[in-house]
C-alpha cells in the first residue's frame, strides 16, 4: 500500500472541508451519523476544519438498524462536542413497504432506507443553511458499495480518497472512541449485515488489490502474478466495472456519441 | 437558434435510448410522467427506441399538485399504448413535514417531494428490472431548474441535450396531445407554480441566450451588444455558475486541489 501520514492527511482534508464551505458561502455541514467509523472520522475531520459549533450530527435510525449504532453516533457528538438530532425514518421507510411492497427484497429496502436518509439531510441542510457533508470512502466509492442517490449523495467528499484501511488509521490518530474503530463494518440496513460478508474479502486485501489495480495500474494477470487469488482479483475489476455508472452523471447523448467514438 | 431536423433527431435518441438501455443489460425503462411535455416526449421517445411493451409510465401524484396534471399523463400512456401506474405519494411528504417541519418553505417542500419522487421510480425501477429513464432538458440542466438528487437523478437523459424550445418542435412532431404540448410548463410543486414566472425569463428568450453563451461561447458583453437586455444576460450567467455543483459529481480532494492549481 501507499504510505500514510496521518498528520499531513489531517490538515490537508481539513484545508479542503473549510476552503470548499466557504467558497460555497456556506459556514456549517450536517452529517448523517451511522454510528459507524467513516461518519464518525468524517464528523471530526469538520470538527477539524470548521469548528465544533459549526457541526450538525443527524442520526437517521430505522426499526431494521442495529439499535446500538445510534448510542455509537451520540456518544460521538458528545466527544466531539457537537449539536445533535435524532429522526426516527420507520414511518418513511416501513410505511412504503408495507403498502406497496411487502414482499421487497433486502436490497430494495435498503436502498429505499439509504435514499430516504439523503433526503431528510438535504431537507435539513436547508433549514440549516449547511452543507450536506459526505461520508464515503475510496474502497466503497471504487466497487460501488453504496446506494446511487443514497449515501452517495452529498455536498463533497472529504474522505473519498482514503481507502477504508487508511479511514481505519486515521481515526485512530483522531483518538475516536474505541468502540466505533473496533466494530465489524456493516451498512446496518438489515440485520447480520456485514461489509466483509457481503464483499466476500477483508477490507486490507481488497484494498491492496484496488491500489495496485488503480493508483499502479497494473492488470489483473500481474496481479494474480503476484500471488493474489484470482478469483478476488476478477471479482474486483467486475466490481469496479459493474459500478461505473455510480461514479459518473447520467450521460446525454453527447457523452454517449463520444463513448462510441472513442471505444 | 442552431437549426433542429425533428426527423434526423428523432433517430438519434432513439439510437441512444435502445443502445444505451441494452448496452447496460436492461430491456425496459420506468418514466415519471407528470402530464408535462419533457417526461411526455421522453416516453414517446422510449416507445420509438423499445417498442412500447418495454416502457411502463410512473405518475407520483401529492396533494399539493395540479389535479388535471395525473389525467394529462394518463392520457398521454393511452395514446402510446404503454403500462403505467399511479402512486399517491401524498403520506411520504405530507407525513413528514406535519412531525417535522410544519413550517417549511415551498423550496424545502418542492424538493422533498422531487427527491421522494426519485426514490419511488429508483424503487420500481428494480422491482421490475428496468432502468430509470430522464426527463430532463438542456435549458432546465444547463440553469439549475431541477432538484439535484431528485429529478435530476436517472439513469441518462434522452432529451437532455435539447433545449426547451427544441422539446416543443419534436413533441410537435411527435404528435404528442395538443392539451400536453400548449400547457405552462411548470414543475407542478405548489399551486400557480409556472416555470418562467419563476425563471423571470420567457423560454425562446432564454434559449437564444443560452445558446449564444454555450455553443457560440460568446461572452455577457457581446449578447448585450447585441441587443439582449444586460439583466437577463447577467441573471442567466449567474444561474449558470450557480448550479454548477448540481451538474458534477460530489467533489474529491483531488478534484479541489487540481481545482486550486488551474485557478
Amino acid at each position: 500500500m501507499r504510505s500514510f501520514d496521518g498528520e499531513k492527511e489531517k490538515s490537508r482534508i481539513a484545508a479542503f472541508i473549510q476552503g470548499y464551505v466557504h467558497q460555497n458561502g456556506f459556514e456549517k455541514v450536517v452529517i448523517g451519523l451511522s454510528g459507524g467509523i467513516d461518519s464518525s472520522l468524517s464528523a471530526a475531520l469538520a470538527v477539524q476544519a470548521l469548528g465544533k459549533d459549526m457541526v450538525h450530527g443527524i442520526m437517521l435510525p430505522c426499526k431494521n438498524g442495529n439499535s446500538s449504532s445510534c448510542e455509537d453516533a451520540m456518544l460521538l457528538a458528545k466527544e466531539l462536542g457537537i449539536s445533535w438530532e435524532r429522526i426516527d425514518i420507520s414511518s418513511l421507510t416501513d410505511g412504503y413497504f408495507a403498502n406497496y411492497a411487502p414482499d421487497a427484497s433486502n436490497l430494495r429496502r435498503g436502498n429505499w432506507t439509504a435514499r430516504i436518509r439523503m433526503c431528510v439531510l438535504y431537507d435539513l441542510s436547508a433549514k440549516y443553511k449547511a452543507l450536506v457533508q459526505g461520508t464515503s470512502n475510496r474502497t466503497e466509492l471504487l466497487i460501488g458499495y453504496f446506494t446511487q442517490f443514497g449515501d452517495g449523495a452529498c455536498a463533497f467528499e472529504p474522505i473519498g480518497h482514503l481507502y477504508k484501511t487508511e479511514v481505519w488509521q486515521l481515526a485512530k490518530k483522531l483518538s475516536l472512541p474505541e468502540r466505533i474503530i473496533n466494530k465489524t463494518p456493516s451498512a446496518d440496513l438489515w440485520e447480520g449485515q456485514t461489509d466483509e460478508g457481503e464483499i466476500g474479502i477483508p477490507y486490507p486485501q481488497l484494498d491492496e488489490i484496488l491500489f495496485r489495480l488503480t493508483e499502479l495500474q497494473l492488470a489483473p494477470e500481474e496481479l494474480i502474478r503476484q500471488g493474489f487469488p484470482s478469483e478476488q482479483v476478477l471479482k474486483v475489476k467486475k466490481m469496479m466495472k459493474q459500478s461505473e455508472f455510480k461514479r459518473k452523471m447520467p450521460p446525454l447523448i453527447t457523452d454517449w456519441e463520444s463513448g462510441l467514438k472513442n471505444a
